[in-house]
C-alpha cells in the first residue's frame, strides 16, 4: 500500500539532496532515524532527494562471499553483486519514509540517470538524466536514490564509482536538479583540522574552500570522496559536510571567493592507504619515466605522489605511491619490464603512511614546508618522500610514524580548538 | 580479471537450460557445485543459460526486514528488495563458474530480456527480448540470468514473478532461446505421485503430461510453479524436472501426444495455502456472483475453488478459497458490500487444505470421483467442498485431515512404489 502522494510541492519549493553513509544507516533503528529526518525535510516544505549508502557492512560482507568463490572475481560481476548492498538499503528506507505517511519512491543510480564510463570498480560519471527523478519530485515524493553506483553508457553494464562514490552520486544528482543545497551526513560533525582519533584536540572547521576540502580529500580525509569535491567545484555546488546524529551546523565546502580570508593552514590529513614503490637503478634517459607509467595507467592503477631524484653515474630511483589493494598488480605489471627498461630492482614497501599540511594562504605565506619539517624532525620522524603543490605540502613517512607526525604537525601551526587562528575565514 | 572467453560455441550446439533453486545454491559450498554443474554442461558442448534463485533463506530475510520497517511496505518497493538476493546469488555464481575457467556473464531479468506487466509481487511475463543473453551465449560464455523478476513495459520498474517464479523465467528463457531442454534442477529427484513427507511410499513419476503437472502444480504440488507449466505448453518446451544433487533422471514434462498410454491417475496433490471464504445467505438473483469476483479480481485476488448451493428460500450460500496471504484483503474488500448485495454474513475459515487427484485417463474411466469419495469417507475425512475437471477431482477438508486424506486416496488407487499400475505410459 503506497501513502497517498501528498499535494505536490511548489516546483518553486527549495531542492534538498541529502546523503547518508552506510554508517548512519547501520540497522533497522538507525534506517527508521534517517527515514524521520527525510520526512522532516519534506514537510518543512522542501523537495528532498535523499543518497543512501549500503547498511552498516554489508559491502564488506559480499565482498568476502564474492572472495569465497573467486579469488580474482570478475569486476563487472562485482558490481553487479556490490550495488546489490545500495538497492536493500535504498527500498526499505522508502518503505520506512512511507511508513511516516510521505510518498517515497526509491531509484536504482541507472533508474536515476546516473550515466558512467565501463571501468568497473571506479567508474566515471559522464552524464546525469534525471527525469524519473524529477518527475517523482514533481509528484510531491521524496525520492531515494542508491548511491555508488550507476550504468555504463557504452555497454549498460551496472558500474560502481569507488569507495565513497555515494558522495559523488549525492552532488552529481544536486549538480543535475540544481538543488540549493547538497547535504552530506555522516557519522562525525563535519571537517576538522586533523582526524580526532589522532589528534583529540583538533577543531571542526566552519567553512573549507572546494580547493582545500580537494586536497584534503585527496590526501586521507575520508569524509568527503575527492570526485564529489570535483564535481562540486565543477557545477557550482553548495555542500554541507554535517552530523546525521544531530542538528548542528557541520562544514560548508564554498567556492574560494566566498571565503572572507584565506586560513594558512585549514587542516592535516593522513593516508595508511597507499604503499611505496622504488624502481632502483633506473638509467636516466629520456623516455624511461614515461614507459613506466603509462603501462600502470594502461592497467587504470592510480598513482599517487611521485619523486626522481638526480641521477648518480647514469642512473636514478624512481619512488611512486599506489593503493594497496592495486600494489600487488603494479609489480606485476613491472617486474617483468626491469630488463627491458635497464633497471636493477624493484623494492616494495606497504608500511609507509602520508601527511599533508593543507591551506589555502600557503600561497602567500613562504616557509610553511621548512616549519613543517623542522617539526617533524623535533619529534624524530623521518622523511622519504616529499611533494608539493601551491596549497598543500605532502610527506611520506613510516607507518609507525603516523599518529606522531600528524600531532607534531597539528601543534606547530597551532590548529587545535582553543588556538585563535587569525587567518582563519570567519564561519 | 575474466576468464578468456573459449571459442564460441558452435551456434548448432544444444542450449541447455538449467534452474537451481534457492536451496541448491543455499551456501558457498552448494553454489560452487552448481558452478561445476553448469561447467560440465558447458564442456560437454552445449551451450548454457543457468537461471538462479535467491541463496537459502535470503527472500525470507529481506521480507522481515520490511516488515520491521512498514507493516504494509509498498509493492513497487518490495519488488525491488527482494529482486536483490538473485543478484547475489547470480553475480557469486558467475563469478563461482569463472574460477573454473569457464567465461560467464550475469544478467537480471531486466536486461536478460523478461519484459512484464506492472503487477508487482505476481507479474506476468508479456515478452522476452534475449538479445544480450544470445550476444553473450554466441561468444562462448556460460550465461547466469537472475530468476523471479523483470522489469514492467510500461512503468520501467522491477517486477517479481511471484514465489516460483524463477521456473517460469527458466521455461520462459528456454523458448525464446529454443532451447533443446529446460532442466528445472531442485531438491528432490523430480515428481512423485504425491508428497513423499505425507506419503513415504510415493513414486517418481518418469513422464507427464504438460496438462497433468498444470493441475498437479494448480492444486499444491511445489515441484514447479503453475506459469511455468503453461509457458511451456503454450511454446513446446521440453522440460526435466531432476535433482540438483545427483545425475539421475528425473520427471519429463511432455506433450500429451508423446504419453504412450494415460495413467488413470498420475498423483495426488495437497495445499494448505489457501483459506475458505464462505459469502452467508446470498439473494439467489443474478449478478451477484458476478459482483462479488470481480471486486476481487479488480484487487488482483487469486481466487482458487468457487462452490454455489442450490438455493433454498431464494438464497444461497457462495464459497470460495483464496491464498492465506490474501484472506485479510478480501474480507476487507467484501465486508462493505455485504449490505449492498443483501447478504447475511461472511464467515472465514483458514484451517482447510485442499487434496486433489489428477490423471489424464480419467477423462475414459468413469467412477474416479466416487472412488475417492469413498475411500475419503472409509478413512473418516469429511468433505467440505468438491470441483473437478476433466483430468482432476479436488476436494476442501480440514486441515488437520489433509495428510490421512492424501494417504487414503494414494492407496485406494494404488499409486504406491511397488504397485504395478496398468495403464502407466512407459518412461
Amino acid at each position: 500500500m503506497s501513502a497517498a502522494p501528498a499535494a505536490p510541492a511548489a516546483s518553486s519549493a527549495p531542492v534538498v539532496v541529502q546523503k547518508y553513509g552506510g554508517t548512519s544507516v547501520g540497522d533497522v533503528e538507525r534506517l527508521q532515524r534517517v527515514a524521520r529526518r527525510i520526512a522532516d525535510t519534506h514537510r518543512a516544505g522542501n523537495r528532498v532527494l535523499a543518497v543512501v549508502s549500503a547498511m552498516g557492512d554489508t559491502t564488506d560482507d559480499l565482498v568476502g562471499m564474492a572472495a569465497a568463490v573467486n579469488g580474482r572475481p570478475p569486476q563487472r560481476e562485482l558490481d553487479i553483486l556490490l550495488t546489490s548492498g545500495e538497492r536493500i538499503a535504498m527500498s526499505l528506507l522508502a518503505m520506512a519514509v512511507e511508513a511516516l505517511g510521505v510518498p517515497a519512491r526509491s531509484f536504482t543510480g541507472s533508474q536515476a540517470g546516473i550515466i558512467t564510463d565501463a571501468v568497473h570498480g571506479k567508474a566515471r560519471i559522464v552524464d546525469v538524466t534525471p527525469q524519473r527523478v524529477r518527475d517523482a519530485l514533481d509528484e510531491g515524493r521524496v525520492v531515494i536514490v542508491a548511491g555508488f553506483q550507476g550504468v555504463s553508457r557504452d555497454t549498460k553494464d551496472i558500474t560502481t564509482l569507488g569507495r565513497g562514490g555515494s558522495d559523488t552520486t549525492a552532488v552529481a544528482m544536486a549538480a543535475a536538479l540544481d538543488a540549493d543545497v547538497c547535504e552530506i551526513h555522516t557519522d562525525v560533525d563535519g571537517v576538522y583540522t586533523a582526524d580526532p582519533r589522532l589528534v583529540p584536540d583538533a577543531r571542526k572547521l566552519d567553512r573549507l574552500s572546494f580547493e582545500e576540502m580537494l586536497e584534503l580529500a585527496a590526501q586521507g580525509a575520508k569524509v568527503l570522496q575527492v570526485r564529489s569535491v570535483e564535481f562540486g567545484r565543477n557545477h557550482g555546488v553548495r555542500i554541507h559536510v554535517r552530523s546525521s546524529f544531530n542538528g548542528s551546523e557541520g562544514t560548508w565546502i564554498v567556492p574560494q571567493e566566498d571565503m572572507v580570508e584565506d586560513a594558512i593552514i585549514s587542516g592535516v590529513a593522513h593516508d595508511t592507504s597507499e604503499a611505496k614503490v622504488t624502481v632502483v637503478g633506473v638509467p636516466d634517459r629520456p623516455g624511461v619515466a614515461a614507459g613506466l607509467f603509462s603501462a600502470l595507467a594502461g592497467a587504470t592503477i592510480n598513482v599517487d605522489m611521485i619523486v626522481q631524484n638526480v641521477s648518480s653515474a647514469g642512473r636514478t630511483d624512481i619512488s611512486f605511491t599506489v593503493p594497496r589493494g592495486e600494489v600487488d598488480e603494479a609489480r606485476e605489471l613491472l617486474a617483468p619490464r626491469l630488463g627491458e627498461i635497464g633497471a636493477e630492482d624493484l623494492v616494495v614497501d606497504p608500511a609507509v603512511a602520508k601527511v599533508s599540511l593543507v591551506g589555502a594562504g600557503m600561497k602567500t605565506h613562504p616557509g610553511v614546508a621548512a616549519r613543517m619539517f623542522t617539526a617533524l624532525s623535533a619529534a624524530g620522524v623521518n622523511i622519504q618522500m616529499i611533494s608539493t603543490s601551491t596549497i598543500r605540502v605532502s610527506v611520506v613517512v613510516a607507518d609507525a610514524d603516523v599518529a606522531t607526525a600528524v600531532r607534531a604537525v597539528h601543534d606547530e601551526f597551532a590548529l587545535a580548538g582553543d588556538a585563535v587562528v587569525a587567518e582563519q575565514g570567519a564561519g
